[in-house]
């Protein structure tokens, strides 16, 4: 099976409590891609950058067996730029700088070669540039899932529904469901959520974890106590390519499938979290995955007798 | 195995978003005693209340196996009352009222057929009474919980730690781990306070679970996400005796026994929030609780192959 990853290839420089980068290599879809590559080697990336993009980003991407060749690259442009800085709780930031640059008209266009996708992960963009790509697809995939923010709910709120409707699972954080389904108990915004069309939700709550609903089951993955959290950029979009990417490496698109999956996300998002930007994941070993996921396993595992 | 309870046993006044309550029955040694006589048969309780105090509430407590000798009732005064209005999100409150009566000059007596119990546990108290009640026990008990909050912190901070020195479990949530450590990653404040001398440390988060520290190992338990959450007063109380219950009837003080007993705390303390007060702990079925430990179950439980 094969994986479409469309969403942002940025740089972002970044500010925290333990120090401050220049530009690096971001966006969404990066951390996206990278995260997913630990589990598929069929990748396959939509996404523009500008002609300041250095080849060696490009090169690394195609270590990590991801697809390039629907990266647009625009000439004459400048790649989009973030720039934020983190408060000590880490929970919170500040943007500093956003220059839009070759996004201001990002038009997607999924090459031939993609067509067979039956994955699609839709990175978080405007609603209808990610619409786009699903109206693009001929073959529908087996599984679309779409991340978004408050952004979009404040700006372009019809419009993300639209899209939220044509897809399969929708990832957003805690306070995104509460904003999205106007209830203040999560369990109460899932149901809502999941009347608007996805039969999955993943709410994710940061260093608190994340929740997999569907209409009739629930599942709880915890997020790593961490000594340190060290630069929480990404940390949402490696989730979700752990999720994607394990998902697509396996076919199996059960609950019981997706708890895996979501284990797994919180594995490559506890690593991200690290080190500044992807540093940590363009160089992860399967042992370190594994040890990570032994420590998930312990963290929760428990072994009970009913009482009556 | 028995179980000795020292705390307040109180009449509250609770305001939330979804009602209010007159005068109702209250006190951390309350729902800690209430949620321990669901595991263990053998409770004494060691308080003080005032004249006021129905005695239609001591038969109560009586009919949960809890024994009340050493309950004082000191004629003339009155009971312990706090007064308090929730927030919309739950996570804060206001107090309104706070008059301590009988609690001004509290001075817990342990009665001589109380000294065999094994288990202890001290309820949040002014930390000078709780060392008090360690100092009259002739044997050690085989495990000393201890429960405090941040007012002690900000007032009678070396009164604490003494205390705290003493004890095998402490309890507290994470904004009093990150107080009382200066830590704000909270795998570095609990190394922090095992120092103090605990054993054990338990992390209250919440509606966000709740983590086991030894020194070289986590447990995460997490809350189970709720429709409604009706009422939070006693939650971290009825988590405390559920989890102490557990420990005295099982006999158990392993690392892997604890984790069984923040899960039945954790139970215990999702049923007290579903209605006002100790409503829902008065009348609770064994089918009820082991239905409420298979959701917990279903919640996190997961089954993965590593992958190298």
């Amino acid at each position: 099976m094969s994986l479409l990853v469309i969403g942002t290839v940025a740089f972002d420089a970044i500010e925290t409590p333990f120090g401050k980068t220049d530009k690096i290599l971001g966006g969404a879809a990066t951390y996206i891609s990278l995260a997913a590559s630990y589990f598929s080697k069929n990748i396959n990336l939509v996404s523009v950058v500008g002609e300041d993009f250095p080849q060696e980003n490009i090169k690394m991407l195609q270590r990590h067996y991801i697809n390039t060749d629907g990266l647009q690259i625009l000439k004459g442009q400048k790649t989009f730029f973030w720039s934020g800085k983190y408060h000590t709780d880490m929970n919170t930031r500040d943007t500093i700088t956003t220059e839009l640059n070759v996004l201001e008209n990002f038009n997607p266009v999924v090459p031939e070669a993609y067509q067979d996708c039956e994955f699609l992960m839709l990175g978080n963009l405007v609603p209808k540039v990610q619409r786009q790509v699903i109206e693009q697809m001929k073959t529908r995939p087996k599984l679309i899932v779409l991340d978004t923010m408050n952004f979009w709910m404040d700006i372009a709120l019809e419009d993300l529904k639209k899209t939220i409707s044509m897809v399969d699972v929708l990832t957003v954080n805690d306070g995104e469901a509460r904003q999205l389904s106007g209830e203040y108990s999560l369990v109460k915004a899932a149901q809502k959520i999941l009347a608007m069309g996805p039969k999955y939700l993943i709410i994710k709550k940061g260093e608190h974890g994340a929740l997999l609903f569907n209409k009739d089951q629930v599942f709880f993955a915890p997020a790593l106590p961490l000594e340190e959290v060290f630069d929480p950029t990404g940390a949402g979009d490696s989730f979700a390519g752990g999720f994607i990417g394990y998902l697509t490496e396996t076919k199996d698109i059960s609950f019981e499938n997706m708890k895996r999956a979501v284990i797994f996300g919180s594995a490559m998002a506890s690593f991200c979290v690290e080190k500044f930007g992807t540093e940590k994941l363009v160089a992860l070993t399967p042992k370190q995955l594994d040890d990570r996921i032994q420590e998930f396993i312990d963290l929760v595992q428990f072994d009970i007798a009913l009482i009556s």
